[in-house]
Order: structure tokens, then sequence, then C-alpha cells
């Protein structure tokens, strides 16, 4: 097979820029000898150029400009791993408007501009994905859209945030109030210095709102979700609902039921017998219910850089695969078109 | 979106050939209006047209002579669910020596002939996919050869067949003999009337077979692969592994270890704490462990006509969508490059 190559430009170099980085170069020759396919990041856009790393890129490769992602003609790809609404949303549509492909890991840009991502990536024919910002590691978003296709979906409900699933976990294993798992949690890195967005449950709502648009082909923004985060949870909520058979996770869960379609974000009892109380800390667990499939669970990492990573380069090779193809037109995530 | 029609000849109307016919009548309308395609099965060969059946296809779809379909210019994809190494493979062959893409549900007949049927469909330039053959609607071989492809993979282990899942369940929940609990599997048609296959574990061997392609893209043809059955379980067995906090399960695994793959099926003391111990009577489960993304797996049903249906539609919708457009060549499931 001829090789052929691709070019990326990366927009963010920090947890998940540095690990979709080393996924990158830990598993080149095997990505190499599957796809025929030299994927190559030419180009990284990051303001920090001074923080000291784990993961090491030649210096050429920086810089402040993003018109130099943007305006490079060699770029095919641009992934954007900045995080945050703005300016991630207009760099990422500004990237798609100068004929990149683009892939993103940034649910929040992604649930508060599904729409306009997705009408720019067919406005301008290019592949617009996402796998990353639902799941991490867990391809999810991939399943729904390609090998469940045949489906109607019932439901979708999953544990869909690692912080506060490491927090409610270490407060069921060891009896410990919220406060003082968190301060740990921040201290160890596992929670951010300002949390709110995961403890308050607003990063679920944000996947969710994602899954939505995929499972039920229904626009639902995440500030329409019902949404309650887990700071109001104490080891005696804990201990009565153990009593009870039960454990309290975070839930963000859909379901369509005669035709009506009911969502939230909330600390909920799941039994002990069933499979989403048996994952816990950093794990995720996602469970869809088709009308032909029946249930599935999808289990795995929802966060760190490498798994990320492994969902970040699945979308780049499958763009790259499409791009060599000649393919690569319109094969955007089709979950809007569901009704 | 312009409607495009796809026409698609079946092989078999048993359980699963049923069962496909079932998702696509019930689900037409959903995967018209996403893909814009409007698949109609308009061929089905079947041997036994007096059979009653819960699912009832217009008679004059049905014929005994295979050419019917492999000779129609009209049939865009053969599904092949007749079961058994021949002639679901010459068959197969056939369909794809005339141009036909091909789906198939058949372990057997894939770990067996993987070389030989990757091979016809490259030649041919038509797509291949063999979704259903592993894992029933759990969508695992999609997600290993498309959003996981960024990974070099260390271990694949799994609950790969729903039968001896379900005698070794009813064995540890009610404290049954093997046999015991075969015969009313049996009488419920969980088992088939000669269950061999199934309870010596060969099932499993053709699925673990097709899994270690796809995933170190090494060969090994599943009577290579050292296999025990579940028959010579008994209820002590079962309850002396409970004593030490295991429950026995019939794993398929394989695993790379300085660059040595080892592999096999086996009756295999599972934790109690462990994912795959909470995975009982029908349901399956893939555990999948690769150096990016680390530990993910995948749980649902492994067997049944509509979960397996799911999956061989999401297959047609897959080459479907590609055929229209026109990007229908080498998007073979193309484990077998992976070194």
């Amino acid at each position: 097979m001829e090789k052929k190559l691709i070019r990326i430009g990366l927009m963010g170099f920090g947890n998940i820029g540095t690990g979709t980085y080393a996924t990158l170069e830990m598993n080149r020759s095997t990505i190499e000898q599957q796809t025929g396919i030299d994927f190559q990041i030419t180009k990284i856009l990051e303001k920090d150029l001074e923080r000291k790393r784990d993961v090491v890129a030649p210096k050429e490769l920086f810089t402040q400009n993003p018109d130099d992602l943007f305006l490079d003609p060699d770029i095919d790809i641009v992934i954007e791993l900045l995080g945050g609404i703005q300016p991630a949303t207009d760099f990422m549509l500004k990237a798609m408007n100068n004929g990149k492909h683009v892939v993103t890991a940034n649910k929040a840009a992604v649930a508060a501009n599904y729409d306009e991502l997705r009408e720019a990536a067919e406005k301008n024919k290019v592949m617009f994905r996402y796998e990353a910002s639902v799941g991490g590691g867990i391809p999810i978003l991939n399943a729904l859209t390609t090998a469940l296709k045949a489906n109607s979906f019932i439901e979708i409900m999953g544990i869909l945030n690692g912080t506060t699933n490491y927090i409610l976990s270490q407060m069921t294993d060891f009896g410990l109030e919220y406060e003082e798992v968190l301060k740990v949690a921040q201290e160890k890195g596992f929670a951010e210095a300002d949390p709110t967005a995961d403890v308050e449950g607003i990063d679920v709502a944000n996947k969710l709102s994602i899954l939505i648009s995929l499972v039920f082909g229904i626009r639902v923004p995440p500030e329409s979700i019902p949404t309650e985060g887990i700071t109001k949870i104490t080891k005696d909520d804990i201990k009565r609902a153990a009593k009870s058979g039960n454990k309290i996770k975070l839930i963000g869960s859909a379901k369509r039921e005669n035709g009506n379609l009911t969502y939230s974000v909330r600390p909920t009892l799941i039994p002990v017998s069933h499979p989403l109380a048996g994952v816990n800390n950093e794990f995720n667990a996602i469970f869809v219910k088709g009308n032909a499939v029946g249930e599935l669970m999808f289990y795995g990492k929802g966060a760190g850089p490498l798994p990320t990573g492994s969902a970040v380069m699945g979308d780049v090779i499958e763009i790259g695969t499409a791009i060599v193809k000649g393919a690569a037109y319109d094969i955007v995530i089709s979950g809007g078109k569901r009704k």
C-alpha cells in the first residue's frame, strides 16, 4: 500500500493534548501498518510554552497564532483540545470554514453549539467528530452512529463523570464526607481547583445533551436539562442507601415513553445488583436500550490523557482513512437526522 | 436527501434470518430517515418453506436456488445466515465473485475461512462484514476496527457463548448439576438438540479466533486454540469456587506478553468482584485492554434473533451508506493488516 501523509494541527497541549500526542507517538507504527497512513502533528497552538510537561514536542511545532493552523494549506485535520465554549467554538468553525476536518473532545462547546458546528461541517463538506467528548475512551458515539443504527432507542443512562464518581466511590468505601474527599481529590489532581462544572452536574448535562441528540435526534441544550449535582450528598445519605441495598451514583439519563422524552442529571439510587453499581472511581459506564439489540453497557475510563487520546486519535484515523479513500465528505456523525 | 434503494438477498430464514427481517421491518422508517436509504430484502434463499414462523415474508421472495441471488444484477448485498461452514463459505465466495457485498453472522465459516473470505472481498472490491459473528448484538468488532484503532492491544477476554453462560448461571444460582440444566435449556430452546458446539467450547473458539485476527493481526485457526468446554463442571466445583469468592465462567482469552501470544478457551475462576462475574444467563461480555484506552468492557445479549438482527442490519446499513457515497470499496474490516 502506498504510504500517505495526513497533517494535523493540534490546538491545546494540556492534559488531553499531551495525551493525544503521546498516543500517536506510542502507536505510530501500529497505526501506519494498519492504515498505510503516516499521521503527523505539524503545528501545535499553545499559549503556555514554559509549563513543565511529561510529554515533549519539538519546539518548532508550537505557535500562539491560530491562523498558522487555519491558513496552512497542508493541514488536513484540526484537533481542538482547548476546552471551554469560547474561543474553542469559533476556532472550530474557522477551521471548518477553511476546509479542515475537525476532531474535538470538548463537550461544553459541542453541547452549546451542536447545530452550528454540524451545519458548518455539512456546509464545508468536512468531517466533524467528537467521540472523546462523551465517556472519554469508551467508543459510545461511534457505536450509536454506526453499528447500532438499525435500532430505535428507548433509553440511555450512565455514569458520565469520573470526578464525581470518584468522590461518591470514596465516600461510600471509606465512610467519608463530601468535603473531605473533594479536598484529597483536588490535591491528587482528580478534581479541579474550581470543581463546579463536575460536582454540580454541568459536565454530565453537557454529555447527556450530546447523547440525546445522537440517540433521539432531539436537540436539548444542557441548560434545559434538570440538573442536580452531588454537593449535598452526605455520608449519612450513602449509609441509608446501603441499608436499602443501593448505591448513590450521579446518573445522566434520558428515556422515551409513549412519545415523551424525559431526561435529568441527578444523584440516583442504584441497586447493588445493577451493573452500574459496580462502576467505581474514575470509571464511566453507559447503558443503552434499543428496540432490537436490547440492553447494552459500555464500560471504561471516562477521562485521562491516554484514554481520551485513544478516542481523539480514533476519530483522526477514521477521517484520515476517509480522506485517503476520497470519501471524506458528509461522514459527519449523523444523529441530528434521527427522528 | 434523495432516497436510494439498496436491494438485499437473504440466505436463511431461521432464527437469525427472521430476526434480521423483523429488525428491518420494525425500524424501516427510522433507518430511512437517518440514511436516506430504502433497504429492501428482495430475495430469500430457504429450503424449508413449510415451517411455522413468527415472522412472515411474502411468498414471492422465496427461492431454493442460490443462483437467483448471485446472478440477480439488482442485488447489492447478500446476507448469509445459513450457519455451518459449508455451503455457507462457498455461497459467500460466490456472492463476492459476483460483485455482491456480504454480511454474515456465521462464526464457524468466518473462523474456518477467514483469509479466503477476506481475500475474495479485496479481490472483488466488495465489503465483507461479520459483526454479528462475535457477541451477537454487542458492537465489538466495529469498535476494535474503528474507534479503538489508535491502540496496541494487550489482552482480550470474554464470555462469548450465551448457552454455556446460561447453564453455568443456572447451576450456580440453583445448585443444579450440568445435565439437569442442559435438559431444561434444550426444552426451552436455549440449547440445541446437539449442544456439542456450545458446551465443548467450539463456538467460543470460533469467536476467539476471529477476535485474535482483528486484535492481534495473527491468524489462529479455531482448532489450534486449546479448548475445554463445561461438560465436566459439577455443582461441587461451583460450590468450591464460591467458597473462595469466585464464579466459574467459560472464558475465551488471548493475551500478548513479551511478544508472545497465549490463548485458550476454558472454564475459569472469576473473582465475584470482577465485572465479568456479574454477566449472567444469556448475556455476553467482552473485556479489552489497549495500551492507550486501558480497560474497556462491552456487555449485552450475545444471541437471539433481534440482537443478532441489530448487528447484521448495522453492517448492512454501513455498507449501504458507503455504496450510496460511492465509497464501498475496501472498507473491509482490516484487522488482517494489524501487526
